[in-house]
């Protein structure tokens, strides 16, 4: 058991939640919780630590049964995790990594493309929050540019509640390059822009479509807003300027969602 | 000028940041930044310190015109705000009180009841983005029960971006009898449940409505749940079992606001 939190292990996992560039580096995230470390596999695991206390309760010695794994102290726990109160169980994580052409291609299943395009996204809550409301609206990838945050910060992840296992994403170097492939590939672009005549319940979302989202604070730039097919307005009462970018993305993915469900186009 | 941070002052205002008691007994809260402190009048404002940096600036001086205004070092305004880079400028305000009588008032515009309606709403972030989320949708009211966030705690004033100001709440001793008088003021009272039957996007908003929410982990409790008239659930692809609480709220008040701005019911 590591009980020394000068261990070498230990260092690393820290370095592991602290910093984006080691986790870059070593290709590898940290996961925490018994509900997210329990839809892990052994083959994209690279290690599970838990603590003592955690290993008190026996029948969770199951969970841990084909990865490979090592008992930590409570204070070694404590000190690895993000976390405040550490539910005691942390996994190194493979990163994945999707291509744009991948992203792209037509699904299996059929499903038209519902993409989200991100540039300069900052706060890791609410890149978490988008990815799990995007995952429930059924969307099939999200792109992003260097600046947006890391999705593997361990805020994103957390907010994420799984969902960053299961939605596609892609980080790009030029956002606008990208925007342009996936023009090319016969996706609709709308922005939420404050120069949009049409409300977005206005606009028909059943083709295959793609939704650029700016930063919290300054919205799309323009060179970016420019690539859009077409600009869409969120009407909004009081004295509000701007949505809180998950709640505005989760506005438009779920009118998406519906759309396509119920089979209909806008409401005109 | 303050300069020392064990002024009497000083501490009064970290109190006023850091306890919720502190706040209810002094019946003040803590704003921060220019753009907060911009839209407030000196009747509602107790006090405002600025920085000696902040002062730098002479034009700034203008905002303070009217008010009481104290300078402080910028070492004492770091201790003093909440934020880690502080703008410089903080008002300590007199809290407002409504009472559920005057929530439920039909409004002079003649707007239908739009309510929301919190149990245990722990998350200061998703408080306060349920604020600017409702404010937008046009919402005329948040009903809260005692273990929900403080709506005063400097993260959901933040995160309210101006719209605490603005949008009436009250926190209520008994939600059960809150509720209860809300239905009898003939408020629908809509719940999003694992036992809705029907999707949101298919049910009547255009009638006067409240929207029962609950913990972020726990959901609602059954005996508040029991008391809503319908269940409601927002469709989910994937295996995404619940949405963060400020994105559920938004996708059924901004579905109420699309409703009553198209003046249509509900799609079936």
């Amino acid at each position: 058991m590591i009980s020394s939190t000068a261990n070498k292990q230990v260092r690393r996992v820290v370095n592991l939640v602290k910093k984006a560039k080691t986790r870059r580096e070593e290709d590898l995230y940290v996961v925490e919780g018994i509900r997210m470390v329990s839809e892990l596999v052994p083959e994209q695991t690279e290690q599970i630590y838990v603590s003592e206390s955690f290993l008190k309760n026996k029948a969770r010695e199951e969970l841990l049964s084909g990865f490979s794994w090592e008992a930590v102290s409570d204070p070694v726990m404590k000190t690895m995790a993000d976390t405040q109160t550490p539910q005691g169980i942390l996994a190194l994580v493979k990163q994945k990594h999707y291509s744009l052409d991948e992203l792209l291609q037509p699904s299996s299943a059929g499903e038209k493309a519902h993409i989200l395009i991100l540039e300069t996204l900052q706060d890791p809550g609410n890149l978490g929050t988008i990815l799990r409301a995007g995952e429930g609206a059924g969307i099939t990838g999200v792109v992003m540019d260097e600046t947006t945050a890391d999705i593997y910060n361990p805020k994103v992840i957390r907010s994420t509640m799984g969902s960053v296992y299961r939605v596609p994403f892609v980080y790009v170097k030029d956002l606008r390059e990208a925007c342009q492939k996936i023009k090319k590939a016969g996706i609709h672009l709308f922005a939420a822009h404050l120069g949009g005549k049409n409300s977005y319940d206005r606009e028909d979302f059943t083709v295959p479509c793609g939704f650029l989202l700016g930063n919290e604070a300054k919205g799309l730039s323009e060179p970016i807003a420019s690539l859009a097919h077409t600009y869409i307005r969120i009407p909004m009462a009081g004295k509000v300027e701007s949505l809180n970018a998950a709640v505005a993305a989760s506005i438009l993915m779920f009118e998406t969602a519906r759309q396509r469900r119920e089979g209909v186009m806008a409401r005109t």
